[in-house]
């Protein structure tokens, strides 16, 4: 590997690394904020702790900057305005709302990034990323709470099904501007995946997986 | 100790871990909408971590809850009106005022809570109220953000002294609300302090701690 290339990969860890941290953080609040749409003391508090693990990743994620020599503020910084822009265009309303938003939002971005770890050089960077990723009793939460709500009455599911696709058209465009962007961090993902095709089948993993938890809903995608 | 005795302290135990959960539940929600006051990233961070410790502590709480038979949900209820009221009434407008109302307001509730444990017949109720108490190293984070602010412009220390008599005035007005309408709570308390004369010293250590605080603030009381 040149000294170019390996500059450019270190700027591309340090990018998704700061992604990442930029992640936890806003997701820590939005989360926060959405427990307040809970019907009881008991679910608000399950989502409250959603939240607080995401400060415990945060935390990891900050260390390794650290190490890294990057400063984690600078890290996260351009990283800032399109996952605002994606929160704000995607504000629950309800407490179904929030929760799909968590699952289905968060899901699609967690196997995104485990993929994306499975290209980075160190095995250190690869194991924090694995770590940072969500908690499946959450997922569990997520599912058996739409499912009954949609047992109970059938007619959310439209409704809720709609929100879904907005969420994911929304983490895409926010995407796709990160990619213009972010030219070290898009051509770790490009050379990761080989080529065009290897590119192709990524995103096929992971509408498919995407398919799979709306179906884990009871929802249509 | 007489049977009657022996309810009235259990109803005295689930009501202060009741107090305490609820404490950090809500204490959760306002430190992590409070963060967003943080003049940057790495600053809000850091509030941001220390609202998610209180779900930490939300979490054992909780846990001992259930273990003695009390539903969560309804030991918090009795204090969700007076904690509510109190953050309503104290919701901070600046950076500052979040700090000092983590530092000066945590601070005198955890010296409350600190003598009560003592008087608890379990060793391990009494070692889980020690363990929620707030982390110290939040509170040399406030010391030093706040000295900081004032010796750069000495003009802020008396609206800030004032924010942090508001402060103490509302948590004494809610905690005798509390007071008064949580018997068992309040026989405990005066049972362990021994008699008026104890319950007069307690308030004495409370309000020395206190003005010792103010003092590290570089705050007049």
């Amino acid at each position: 590997m040149s000294g170019v290339e390996n500059a450019d990969t270190k700027t591309a860890v340090i990018d998704l690394l700061g992604v990442l941290a930029y992640g936890t953080l806003i997701g820590f609040d939005r989360m926060a904020a959405d427990a307040r749409l809970a019907p009881d003391l008991r679910r608000r508090a399950v989502l409250a702790v959603m939240a607080a693990d995401e400060m415990r990743n945060y935390e990891l994620l900050a260390v390794r900057l650290d190490e890294l020599g990057a400063d984690p503020e600078t890290a996260m910084a351009p990283f800032a305005e399109p996952l605002e822009a994606f929160h704000g265009a995607t504000a629950p309303r309800t407490w179904l709302e929030g929760l799909i938003k968590a699952y289905v939002g968060d899901g699609i971005a967690d196997d995104f990034y485990r993929e994306v770890a499975e290209f980075l050089p160190e095995e250190a960077d690869r194991t924090l990323v694995q770590q940072v990723l969500h908690d499946t009793r959450h997922a569990d939460f997520a599912v058996a709470e739409v499912r009954a709500a949609v047992e109970e009455d059938p007619s959310v599911a439209g409704r809720l099904a709609l929100w879904a696709r907005r969420l994911v058209g929304e983490a895409f465009s926010q995407a796709q501007r990160v990619a213009a962007e972010r030219e070290a961090l898009t051509d770790l993902v490009v050379a990761g995946s080989g080529d065009i095709t290897g590119i192709g089948e990524l995103f096929k993993r992971l509408t498919s997986a995407h398919s799979a938890r709306m179906k884990a809903l009871g929802l249509s995608n």
